[in-house]
C-alpha cells in the first residue's frame, strides 16, 4: 500500500525508438530552467559507443602547430567556463509537418537545457596553435555504425566553420548541472555549440581535427541539410542556427476544459539573439495579445518561460496559438518551411481545446 | 562507466497526462503474451484513491437474498479461476480519428494483456442469492472526483447487464500474472470483463450492487457512448464489446529501411469470438496476402501475434496495411466509424515506410 502514499509515477521519457535509443521529453515535464539529465531527450544515430577503458586522451590534430593529447586532468586544469544552453534536435516537431516526412517522428519534446561546464574549444585550439588558413574544425565522436542508404560504416562526425569553433562559448563540456556528463549525454566530453541545432553538439568526443578545406560527410551533406523539394536537391542548405520557436505546454492539445480562468503556459527560444516578444491568440489567430515573460537582463542561450491568463466563459472549441519574435526580428511563420528531411520546424504553435 | 555495459534504458510507458495519470505502452514494447504490470497502460479518470487502511470488505448488496461482506480471506477460499484477457481502453487509437476528437490522445498502446486470477463474479452473486427480476449489477470503485462538465463529485461506477455479470469468466480478480494486483491496476480487487472495452473492468472495487432497474451514470450515459454525430445525440449506443482490430508493431510508421527482406510484425484481437484471418498489404491495399499466426486451439480472450515476410528490392515509398477478421466475420473497415467522443477505433492499420 506504500504506492498509495506517493501514487504518481516518476516522469519518464517517451520512447520513439529502442535501437538506437531515441527518446523525448513529454512537454508537460519541462518545468524548470535546468532539466535533470534523467529527463533530457536522447537522440542517437547508432548504438551507444564503447569507450577506451582507461587512458582517455583527447587528440587535437591536423592543421595545427603542435598536435596535442590532453587527459581529463589536463582539461580540468584549464580555465573552466559554464553556459546555460538549449539543445534542440533539428528534427524536433518533425511529426507536425504536412505532408509527413520520413524519419524519427519527434513530437515537441526533443529539446532540453541546463548548465554545461567545460573548457572553451578556442582555448584548446590555441593551445595546439591554429595554423594560418585553417577553415574548419572536425569533431568526431566514438559512436559509429551503418546507415540505411549505404553499406559503409561511419563515425558520427561533423565540422564547424573556424569562426564558430573560435566563439568563446563553444565548449568542450565535461559537466552537466554540476555533475560529470552522464554517459548517455556524451561522457567524458561533449562539444556544446550554443545557438545551433543539437546535431552540432557531438557526444563522446574522440578527436578534434583542424582542416584547411571543407569537410564532407553524411551527417553534413546528406543528413542535416534542408532540401526544400521532394524529388530533387535544388536549394539545399545546411542546418545550422536554431529557428525562433515556441511551444504551448499547458493545456494539452485536444484537452477538454471547464469554463472559467485558465493559465496557458509554455516556453520560447531562438538561436541567434534572444526572445523579445511572445503573443498568444485564443481565436485561431484573429487577435493576438502579449504573453508575460521575464525579460533576460543578460541574455543567455536558454529558453524563456511564458504564461498567459485566459478567462473563457462560453462553451465551444477554441484554437490557441503562440508566436515568438527574437531580437533579429525573426518571427515564427504561420506555415512551416517544409523540407524533405523534416528539419527546423518552427511554425506558430497551435493546439485546440474544448470548453464544456 | 557501468552504464556502457548495459546501455539501453528500461522501457517505460509514454505519459499522455500527469494528473490523472494516463500512460500508454509504446507498441514496440509489446513483445510477449503476458505484459509485465510495469508496462501495462494506465487509464485513470481521477487521482488514485485512498483505500481503507485495514479491514477491507467487499460488499455485495441490493437486489439479493442475503447481502454479504467478504474479506480478502473469504475470497481466497472460494474456487479460483484464471483467464488470459486483453484489456483495451475504449479510446485506444483515438488520436487517429479525422476529424480530430477531444479527449486523451491515445496512440496505439492503450492495450495490454496478461493472466488475471480471481473468483467468478457469478460465484459471489450466487453466494448472496440473486433475486428474481435482477437486471443489472453495479460495480463501484474507490476512485472519485469532479468532471469538467459538472460541479458534482462522482465515483467511478458502471453496471453490467445481468447476463454478462453471470458469465463464468467475468472475474473479481485479485492477482495479475501470479502476483497480487498492483495498486495502480486495482488492488485489492478489480472487475475483469472479458471481451468488453476496459472501461467495464472497474478498479479498486468498493461495492457491488444488484439492481432491478437500468443504471444511469456519467460513465455510461455520457462517456463510453458512441455518438455518431458532432452536434446531436441521435443514434447513440453504449460502448461494450471490443471491435476486431490489429496493429503493426514493426516497422514503425515513417521508418526509413534498406532494400532487402524485412519482417513485418504485429498483433490482432477481437471481443466476441477469435481471430480467424490476418491479411497484409504492402501496396496501399491493392493486393493482400495472409500473415502467419498460430491458430488458437482453445481460443482465449487474448490477442494473437502475427508476422509477414516482406522482400522489397525497389526504392520508394510504401504503405503497409494490416486487416484482421474474426470468427463472427467481423472485418476491420477501411474507414473508421467516427464518433464524437472517439471510441472503438478499428480501421485497417496503416503505416508508411521509405525504402532507400
Amino acid at each position: 500500500m506504500t504506492d498509495s502514499q506517493n501514487p504518481l509515477s516518476k516522469p519518464h521519457l517517451t520512447t520513439r525508438r529502442v535501437h538506437p535509443e531515441n527518446q523525448e521529453t513529454p512537454i508537460h515535464f519541462i518545468e524548470t530552467d535546468e532539466i535533470s539529465h534523467h529527463l533530457f531527450f536522447k537522440r542517437n544515430h547508432f548504438s551507444y559507443p564503447t569507450l577506451p577503458h582507461s587512458d582517455y586522451r583527447l587528440a587535437i590534430q591536423g592543421f595545427v602547430e603542435t598536435p596535442r593529447l590532453l587527459s581529463l586532468q589536463d582539461l580540468a586544469r584549464l580555465p573552466p567556463q559554464t553556459a546555460k544552453v538549449v539543445l534542440e534536435c533539428a528534427g524536433d516537431k518533425r511529426s507536425l509537418f504536412e505532408p509527413k516526412v520520413f524519419g524519427e517522428q519527434w513530437d515537441k519534446g526533443a529539446i532540453s537545457q541546463g548548465h554545461w561546464k567545460g573548457v572553451s574549444l578556442r582555448t584548446i585550439l590555441e593551445f595546439a596553435g591554429i595554423r594560418k588558413g585553417a577553415k574548419e574544425v572536425v569533431v568526431e565522436g566514438y559512436d559509429y555504425g551503418e546507415r540505411p542508404d549505404s553499406e559503409h560504416f561511419y563515425s558520427y562526425m561533423r565540422s564547424l566553420p573556424i569562426e564558430k569553433a573560435l566563439h568563446p562559448d563553444t565548449l568542450i563540456a565535461y559537466e552537466y548541472n554540476n555533475q560529470p556528463l552522464p554517459f548517455k549525454h556524451g561522457y567524458p566530453l561533449r562539444l556544446i555549440v550554443p545557438q545551433w541545432y543539437a546535431m552540432a553538439s557531438v557526444k563522446w568526443i574522440k578527436q578534434i581535427t583542424v582542416i584547411d578545406s571543407t569537410f564532407i560527410g553524411p551527417y553534413q551533406s546528406n543528413d542535416y541539410v534542408y532540401f526544400p523539394h521532394k524529388e530533387h536537391n535544388e536549394g539545399a542548405k545546411p542546418v545550422t542556427n536554431i529557428n525562433v520557436n515556441s511551444t504551448i505546454q499547458t493545456p494539452l492539445n485536444l484537452d477538454i476544459l471547464s469554463t472559467g480562468t485558465h493559465v496557458i503556459k509554455g516556453i520560447a527560444w531562438t538561436g541567434k539573439g534572444h526572445i523579445t516578444n511572445i503573443e498568444i491568440s485564443t481565436d485561431h489567430g484573429q487577435t493576438w495579445s502579449k504573453a508575460i515573460f521575464k525579460k533576460q537582463e543578460k541574455p543567455d542561450y536558454g529558453w524563456v518561460s511564458w504564461s498567459f491568463i485566459w478567462t473563457i466563459l462560453e462553451e465551444g472549441e477554441f484554437t490557441i496559438m503562440s508566436k515568438a519574435t527574437d531580437s533579429y526580428y525573426q518571427v515564427q511563420p504561420v506555415t512551416p518551411f517544409w523540407n524533405r528531411k523534416g528539419y527546423g520546424y518552427n511554425a506558430v504553435d497551435q493546439i485546440k481545446v474544448k470548453i464544456e
